[in-house]
């Protein structure tokens, strides 16, 4: 089998965010070897805006002489068969699932502009989300340890083992309120459990990381200073890791994982329920 | 045509974080008019995963009498099989367009586990998302106004028009550094630019809401304040608006939008380009 060339145009297209168009398509060319030159038409919603398109994907297929792959979504019959029409080979993200579904379950579907993040559906969901992320972002980095009765989850960790980034995008993604608290080198000697912690035993979760990991990160951040010393790392993890275990907290290891994968391991971990939105 | 039930069972089943299959899941059930009752089982890498998940899933149909549905990604193959033998109707979110594109552009997939997300696949693009988190939130509602230079936009708006859910999505989805500064009550009469912002004119991007949505979010936060009344908000909104189009500031009004649709619609205005992770 040949390959064409190691090099293609990918569009993605949506009469709505194209998120999801961008999330299939990321992973499915994840599985082929081409580097992906990458071009997102979001709203594609008016005779302009699919003009302007099909422009685009005629001037890549002039260009390179290879039609460009398009993950697409679109809702307006007469949009889709133009599109279907273009030099490229176009890839319905949702298409052959809604069919299946549909005679699977014997229901028909309501095709919609793609708004199913739209604000006005529902206005409870909004602001339930915006209030967690501005819980999380009030309680980052033990700024504030007040409140924590409406946390759902209170992650431990020294500086650098992703603390921040899990809290926000557990906020962001799933609408949940995450406090996040340091444990800086003052107090990594005989460390103990906060008594603000006391009580919410059930919501502490740590997050550890391999030293070596840590020296690296630290030292992106502050190069040469005993803050990113292997010896500095090495003391706060095996300080954090003991008052883990002594204090039956779960944790997890963060080194190899992405803040994706460090959210989504900590929500099977501890039973929270993800809210989508 | 007839509908089976008001309501199912939804499970969504990944070796990776599952995300993908909630993505495309949430998108296709947003078009069928019945109540989903949603399950993730992430990481189904072994064999007590699986067997957990089949538990599960026939579970749910001896208790409900009909077959749930599963959106799912699997890359072992006796698991995906052992799956595909569940009482359950099955979607492969990925497989239908992974095959279509090995055919249309002749070259052959190398299914990997769901790792297109780990940070052992590229450490600088891991830092860079990090580093965009960071800056982001050391540029929030107006703390801090220094390495702007730095800065890939910079948004402004009154308080609640949707600054900082905006900027946060940013950073976190598209890797992008975002400013965000907030015109309060003391300085909105005579509104000028600020001069810190003056060489930075070309990162400007201003957010609006209508008068009658930014009430009723400040009512949500400081019901009966001074600050909640529909003569401020007004006040404040007419003075940021006239602002803007003094200045040719471009912006947007977010009041029917979620995170996710301003975000898009900025990008997509200011023509920054996303980085996808």
């Amino acid at each position: 089998m040949q390959t064409e060339k190691q090099s293609r145009d990918v569009f993605y297209v949506s009469d709505g965010t194209a998120i999801t168009c961008e999330t299939v398509g990321h992973v499915v060319l994840g599985q082929f070897p081409f580097y992906a030159n990458e071009k997102t038409f979001p709203f594609v919603e008016s005779e302009e805006k699919l003009t302007e398109l099909l422009k685009h994907i005629e001037i890549s297929f002039q260009a390179n002489g290879i039609k460009p792959l398009v993950f697409f979504s679109l809702v307006i019959a007469e949009f889709r068969e133009k599109l279907l029409q273009a030099n490229a080979h176009c890839y319905d993200v949702l298409e052959s699932i809604v069919q299946r579904v549909k005679d699977d379950i014997h229901m028909e579907p309501v095709p919609k502009l793609q708004r199913s993040r739209s604000v006005s559906k529902d206005t409870d969901t909004y602001f339930d989300r915006i209030a967690a992320i501005e819980y999380t972002l009030a309680h980052d980095d033990g700024i504030s340890l007040k409140g924590l009765e409406q946390a759902d989850i209170i992650l431990l960790g020294v500086s650098r083992s992703g603390k921040t980034p899990t809290s926000l995008y557990m906020a962001m993604q799933f609408g949940l309120r995450v406090v996040n608290y340091p444990y800086i080198d003052d107090d990594i000697r005989g460390l103990k459990l906060l008594p603000e912690f006391e009580i919410y035993r059930h919501k502490l979760f740590g997050l550890t990381i391999a030293p070596e990991r840590l020296t690296e990160i630290r030292q992106n951040r502050l190069a040469g200073s005993e803050y990113a010393s292997t010896a500095q790392c090495q003391h706060e993890l095996a300080n954090v890791e003991a008052l883990f275990r002594r204090e039956a907290i779960p944790y997890i290891n963060t080194t190899s994982l992405s803040v994706e994968e460090i959210s989504t391991r900590v929500l099977e971990k501890t039973g929270l329920k993800r809210r989508l939105f």
